[in-house]
């Protein structure tokens, strides 16, 4: 054999990275949001890099995961969740109890917390076998069947500055034709082909009027609304039917598995999700009740880029589309999501990416995209390189930090600037 | 880079494997099967294993993918289902068109056939890609999560010899003593701790009498009863009735998903198939209606090892059980059987193998079962060797077969001895 390495050490370091104040039904992005960046060391002396999660939950069962897997063979995977999942009882856990897991995600978990770990940690396994045997990502996980992967415009109303900080380059979008004005510079920069805009921050008629602003500004091209599950039904259920002939889909316009089923039985659109179906366990009902037509990917949320292949395999199956949803991450998720979408074959829509708005970042050199797309690299692993100084420049913010920041919370971000805000439903 | 070599040749070899005088609601089986090995060597010189059907639409889809292979990287398996399907539809051929695509799958059809020729291929290049790589093939799956695999001793009614030939070391099994004695054998030379009967053979209530006295002969030991789809509901629910105290499954009791939703809204025990959902596309409609509990996967039917992985994710998300088909097939296949199964956490059952019931072999040293299990080999690749002087032997019987045995087909090799035979069913 020439390697199977096992795992000598696991590295977890907890950073602060900057996030511009991008509004949405929870509140506002904190000036800077927790991330855990994750390297798994092997015997042979290669490190493989992950990123999760950083708030305290992950934190602490990375903590122990990490501690459990010295001498695990770096290359099984597939023991991970079963691994983690037995952490995760031996205090008495009931997966299914309700524990922050992070992320606008609809129902949380214990057993989604986990899977938000292991995603972290197979990443980096699967970074450091590619690069112990000179192979990709994709090759790891059966090769690539696309050399490109296009992503879609992730368009936020948003503040021109943090409280209390300097304007950011950005500037504020508070209105059609302040989107349209960011839609503008994301396609400039990046080549973007279709849109996504974060709404239920504004009443659903302006939102509304946004899109259509978008549409004139890019005819023919997809666009996508997004208001976090904001709509009671009869208001998913007017947009829908106002923005039918612009749209590509909905994405989670009402809350929960029954309000999505009720308002897909009716509905023009097609509706997509990352919030009612964001585990293996909401799969049966969400499909057998026709809640969904879209499930919006999360290596973070599903357990990592094996299970996003099977959950991609479980959608094809059931004749429901596939994309990808992204939240403030760093580049070496970037490369992850990149790595699996790449071996999808019914990627069936451009996927969601935030990496536009990120202003720093822990790898040496950062994506760019070309005409929306990213290539996907045939360099072994995951392709990236960790930058030391940047990780310790971001660590150091995270433990210089008061504790204000170290769990994301939209709602306290937003409530320091506006007293007593509350999220707004319609 | 380490490796990521391409593929140089591929070498395709009918051959004729010597099966005994089993029957099923077909016929009997031949005296040989033919069965195609499948060599993929690298332009590193290495060369993978893999085996599938050798009935003539077989050899002609695999002729026609070796050649467009040729330069394709060999660790990319994701594309060769893609390949494949582009050369069948090449001819005009609708994917949904019925074709032979062999065993007893029920609907037959292009689709079917093209995922059963991949599947030789798929595992072939993981046998090569896992030797280049010095790591066996359940790691390239992302890691066993068992190191054995058990298996059932598998059932036949059989003759004591095929027409006009020697007795057989294993004699007749046509009545309740015979199976008993038949499963005792199975039990001193394999270990096996279950049992799975072929039924279809005989009126119910002589294989009602066959399972009444095994489950006297092995108390408490899982028992399983398999007529391929020959009773009709009503039969089906009568022996369900029976057989509810001693039975873990009935398997296909009757044809077709809306027969076997019938049955099982009604059936006290849980149904297993695979006949009635064989393929993907029959996956929705099945699970929907609640046809089927148990899914007896096969790589050969449902497109090679990654997409096992996947039919178990399908399972496990629908709540369905799984386990594992066999039919006559080699060493080759047995060892990817393993392989995959060892990393399929849900596993429900103990696999078939249809292996105790050859008696000659295209690898150099035949699988053994200790207590009913094979153990999972670390070796690079599958973990077997080719036998070059047993293919070639059993090649030039394919060679000089006057046509006869080339495709198999069990009705015809029965009314060579029973003209005029007919399937029952009940």
């Amino acid at each position: 054999m020439t390697s199977s390495p096992t795992i000598a050490a696991v590295r977890l370091t907890p950073v602060l990275v900057a996030d511009p104040p991008l509004l949405n039904t929870q509140g506002v992005h904190q000036p800077q949001t927790p991330r855990l960046v994750i390297e798994v060391e092997t015997t042979g002396g290669v490190v493989g890099l992950g990123e999760t999660y950083g708030d305290g939950h992950c934190l602490a069962l990375a903590a122990r995961l990490a501690e459990a897997l010295k001498g695990h063979p770096v290359a099984n995977v597939n023991l991970l969740l079963r691994i983690a999942e037995s952490l995760a009882a031996s205090d008495g856990g009931d997966l299914d109890e309700s524990v922050s897991a992070g992320g606008l995600r609809g129902a949380q978990s214990l057993h989604k917390l986990v899977r938000s770990v292991v995603s972290g940690f197979e990443v980096a396994c699967l970074d450091a076998l590619g690069r112990t045997l000179g192979l990709p990502v994709h090759v790891l996980l059966g090769g690539k069947v696309r050399d490109q992967v296009p992503y879609a415009a992730y368009l936020f109303y948003k503040w021109d500055r943090h409280p209390g900080g300097p304007v950011d380059h950005w500037g504020a979008a508070l209105d059609p034709a302040g989107l349209v004005a960011q839609a503008r510079r994301m396609v400039e920069l990046h080549g973007f082909d279709s849109f996504k805009l974060k709404g239920g921050v504004f009443p659903p008629e302006q939102e509304v009027a946004a899109i259509r602003a978008l549409a004139e500004a890019f005819p023919g091209r997809p666009l996508r609304l997004d208001p976090n599950g904001a709509w009671s039904v009869p208001t998913a259920l007017r947009v829908a039917e106002q923005l039918s002939d612009v749209l590509e889909y909905l994405e989670d316009p009402t809350a929960g598995t029954a309000a999505m089923a009720e308002l897909a039985a009716r509905s023009p659109l097609p509706l997509a999700t990352n919030m009612c179906v964001t585990g293996f366990e909401e799969v049966r009902e969400a499909f057998t009740a026709g809640a969904v037509q879209v499930v919006l990917s999360d290596h973070h949320y599903w357990g990592g880029l094996r299970a996003t292949q099977q959950l991609a395999a479980v959608c094809r199956t059931f004749g429901v589309g596939l994309s990808m949803h992204s939240n403030t991450h760093l580049g070496i998720s970037l490369a992850a999501m990149t790595q699996v979408a790449a071996t999808l074959p019914n990627l069936d829509h451009p996927c969601d990416s935030h990496y536009p708005w990120l202003t720093e970042d822990v790898i040496t050199s950062q994506h760019r995209f070309h005409s929306g797309s990213l290539t996907v690299t045939d360099t072994p692993g995951l392709g990236v390189e960790l930058d030391r100084t940047a990780l310790e420049r971001l660590h150091r913010r995270w433990t210089e930090d008061d504790g204000t920041l170290r769990e994301r919370d939209d709602t306290a971000a937003i409530r320091r600037a506006v007293p007593g805000w509350t999220s707004s439903t319609w």
